[in-house]
């Protein structure tokens, strides 16, 4: 299991739990069941899966799932050599043969039907048919596949398809309670308690203006980032807007929002 | 046949007929008639066809077509070598050449166009034709065609051309009736007879939906995905939301529905 | 000529005339006019040509037309050797050197302006420019092109060009008349005459449902698949409907309204 | 020059001049001015270009253009040999070079932008750069660039640029009066003058026809090919009908139009 | 800088200067000023850069933008060679490396997103770096890049970005006044003055008609080319018509309407 | 750390600062924060990107963002090497490996999915997986990413998803105050103060006009071009059209209200 060594993750990751995740989480990869992850943005379900992974002391591969990546990219291909042609895994491959858990992230934006290809991966067979190579692989026992899975983004175009998505079990991921959110905020930024909890504050307010203008709320990471800056002294307005309304929005409505709710809470 | 060996199935799929579908499949194969399995998301039609490849004793080669999948994906390619190219044929030329069931899984999610490389296998004349080789395969004695289809998603863009059609004998699918149902969950997931008739009943909920915010019912395999981890003694209805809700829907109004069904049956 | 000796058709095919066609085709051939075959699905347009080409004791080379053909798929391309890159003739450049009967099937299938490098084959000048080899190959004299073309499909995104179609005679199929049509199925199926004339019975009422629901009506090709389940002695209906009902529709009236006639001649 | 000699003309084409075309082409040529001609399908347009370049003594390279012709198919590409990749001149590179009529025959199927890289030889500069190779080709004294166009098919997504069809002068082409054409056919076909007579009256209704119904009237092409067939001692009408009428409408009205014209003026 | 001495233009071309045009363009190339020219076709851009390159005595790229060129055929791109690979400079590296006016005709018709690569060579950085080799050119300081544009063709899908066309100081280009096109005419076609003042007047007809059915006007080009005709003793009226109104439409009214104003100067 | 020392900026470039973004972005770099720098063209991000770099004394690797720009080109690709194939590490791969600033510029430009290959470096996890090499690259702990976005470009077509956004502080740029602008004219062109002051008033004259029938206002760059042009003593007013006006409009109105700024300023 050399070929997976470097995909072992070293050092245990900070994780709070929401609910009882973890358990129904264990569960799932005893039975080996395929997982799927949902929820929006910077919620933590990319440091749920790496938590996991660390708990369960697997390797965990991960795949930031793009539109231009074809079934190659996840099964493997031919590379010339001076001897000729030979087969390189890719990291679907080189999980189910070698045994880790294997993440797509953000699995809509592969094209619909690239993803067919973790069909016989994901029932009973357990199997990754390489049809270039003319080889079956029989998944590893410590195989599992886990996807990630943003809800607000599916439209018409880009979504899963009802015989993928019923392959999966799937846990549903939202931002941590007020209290959570300042507790991580606090211990990732380095800033005080009072301030973690301002930062949530206006994260909220961002929040509630979710379909109201904004597409998406502030996320824990950009809390953490506005932290991080005012923990280096900088001024705090401006730590605030760097960090959490200029990503987010180009709409000057918006931006006046916003401002005037770090101008509430910070000086 | 050695080539082959690695496909034939190893041990008898557990398969539960529906009605005289064995019959008339070995009837079909003894025909060599090309055949299309018709039916919803897990509904049992790959296992079908498992079952059938173990009771002929053929090999099964099983392809899950996608958009990107070319004609060459099928029927093989030329590769670079030291010594030059050399051919390799693509899973459809192996079980023609050597004698197997090739199996199309979802087969119009592969390009109309891309198809019609099946046509003189499906005819009369059993050859296929290697273009890029200058070779025609003549089909060995034991090689059949089977392709799935699901009807609930064929569209003005997707669908089978009936010069396709029109080479298949059909056999439809549909999901067990209750007790059937109940005995192949109970028998998969290691729950009790009761449990796995509480988690049919929650299935038929979602079922009676489909047309009515649902674009799928629950199939079988989410009831023993629910099954496995009740037998592992987490929540109860923990497992049903996350093995039998969060994998089929995002709409607020169905999961409510849903979470009200399971909380009938479960406690 | 040896290139071209696995593609002779080895026994003479059963075809059963319609009209003048044999006669009308053999003075074509003696012009080596190029000949458009049109019909609906599995009237007999692939048959005839084979037929012809035993006839007449040509070579027949057999390319199923798709979106994805290139016109390097029909005139050839470089491959990679050890020596270097090899010219490797395609089908249409195989047939116009060696002499044979070139068959385009489906030709509407094919990129519309693919189908232009057929063009100066198909006038006075029978050439074939290899334009990538810096070769004009001048057709053997016994080269001849065929195509076939499906007038119920053509549309406004897929039809042949005028400046295609001009270069072309054209011969019209029909399904045969209902004794021709029972007689061919006894024959193949091994079923007596009256069954085969209950199926032909079915397969008009299905034809006459075209346009009102159905897309094309049950080809002869199914009638001879039903013929040949019931000839092992399955139950007649079944065989009908997985034979000539279930490949052709998804329309649940039209179902109810072929089952009816089935039952009608069946029982 | 060696490399054209296979693209003289051995014979001279038979041509029927329609006016002035031969002397004002004649000093086009003079100037080596870049030539279009523009006409319906099948009225003589690649034969003016084959009996002026027989005429002239020049080389003719024909390029029969299409949507998937890259701009390399034209000037030229690096192959992979033994010792590395040498460099092959295209059709249009080779004509350059060595000095020859290049004819781009339906150029409109080309992709618009693919036809810019004939600008540079078709002002006062007369160069190709060879961009991949890093070569500027000089055109040799005696090249000349033709194209065809048929103004028939234009629209909105296919039609030259100005700035491409402003570096042409342009030649009418219509088909040709019913004494001309009357004398193509029995040259080409051996039948008599009568009997041609009579099928330019067949072709002449279905010239009426278009825009009502027919896009493109009967070519002198298809009245040849029928004649070929009467002149073969086949049944006449038959003749007609395979040649005239099913090659170039699906039209039931249109049919009964046509085969009502044959069946006044044969027997 | 031997790699560009075959770009060098060896012969003074004709340019009849139309406002400060030489003056300024030589101020923008002393301070290596990028430059766009904006103008009809046919009214004598590229001659002008040719003209420059000529006055400067700097070597003369010119590359023909069209939608299929991608940013290898600009920058370069490695080849395969016996030694492995080895990299080729593109066009615009050739005259970044070796310094030369690198002039993008049509530049619109290249992919809106390929022209990005211009950009560090079109600002103080004046850069361009070869991302596949790892190397980042230094401009020379005798590099200058060209670019021309016509703007009646910019529409939706095909315009200049703003952070493109801003790296430019722009030339406006017009049809030159009557006595200076006649004087061009003359002096390039070999008529007498009073002949090319009528062929200047049948092309102000037809650019009068820009708007009203015509999309671009006569060029100066198309004069040139009836004057050649003409000068070659053929029918004067004939040599109008093929080279200054069958090129440029196909619209019947608007061929009436040219004809007549040639009947008006010539017979 | 070689292989990055050509891209160290050797000299410091000129920098207005605005606000206090110097400060700031210290404080992002000291967390190596991604940074998001937004405004309109020509407001100074590159060079303010250049600016930090040199001041922070790290090497900078800039990508022109483009449609066609796969994540190859960013990650790296295999090369054939007559020892078989190579790896090459892309830009991005680069800067991470060996520790320097990477600058995706106009980040928009690329496909949205494209984009998707910087997640995993741009939260906690700061690694990047090279999935065709099967190695993960720890970033360097100089590593840092940056982005330019200019909001007035985005639509529905192109635009940062959400999920990327949030993975940046971001740092807002525009036109500078007109004082700061003149100083910043007069310096790199060798004008005036006086002339200087003129070129702004004309640039505001545009930037009014974005809404009203222009997409974008003259940029800073575009007055210094005028400013350079003026300083080699050519005509004022022809100077400011050249520079300021014919690149950034063809809108006959737009073009008149500008040049009627442009004679209120110069004479």
């Amino acid at each position: 299991m050399n070929e997976l060594d470097q995909y072992k993750i070293a050092e245990e990751p900070f994780y709070q739990p929401q609910e009882d995740e973890i358990e129904m989480y264990t569960a799932a990869y005893m039975n080996r069941m395929p997982v799927m992850l949902k929820g929006p943005t910077g919620c933590g379900k990319s440091r749920f899966v790496e938590y996991m992974a660390y708990k369960l002391d697997k390797p965990l591969i991960t795949v930031a799932c793009n539109e231009d990546m074809s079934a190659s990219d996840l099964v493997g291909r031919f590379l010339l050599d001076k001897e000729g042609t030979i087969w390189q895994d890719g990291p679907l491959a080189m999980a189910a043969r070698y045994g880790g858990i294997c993440y797509l992230d953000e699995v809509v934006e592969a094209r619909q039907d690239t993803t067919v290809v973790i069909h016989p991966l994901t029932d009973y067979r357990r199997t990754l048919p390489l049809d270039k190579k003319g080889e079956l692989i029989e998944a590893h026992p410590d195989f599992q596949l886990v996807i990630s899975y943003n809800p607000g983004y599916q439209n018409l175009m880009k979504d899963l398809k009802q015989s993928t998505k019923q392959r999966f079990c799937g846990f549903n991921f939202h931002y941590p309670d007020e209290k959570t959110e300042a507790h991580i905020i606090a211990k990732e930024s380095g800033v005080n308690k009072e301030t973690a909890i301002k930062l949530v504050q206006v994260a909220q307010r961002a929040r509630n203006l979710v379909g109201h203008g904004l597409d998406e709320g502030i996320s824990t990471r950009l809390c953490v980032y506005a932290g991080q800056l005012i923990a280096d002294k900088v001024n705090q307005k401006s730590a605030c807007k760097i960090a959490m309304v200029n990503p987010i929005t180009d709409d000057l409505d918006i931006v006046d929002t916003l401002n005037a709710a770090i101008d509430t809470f910070f000086e």
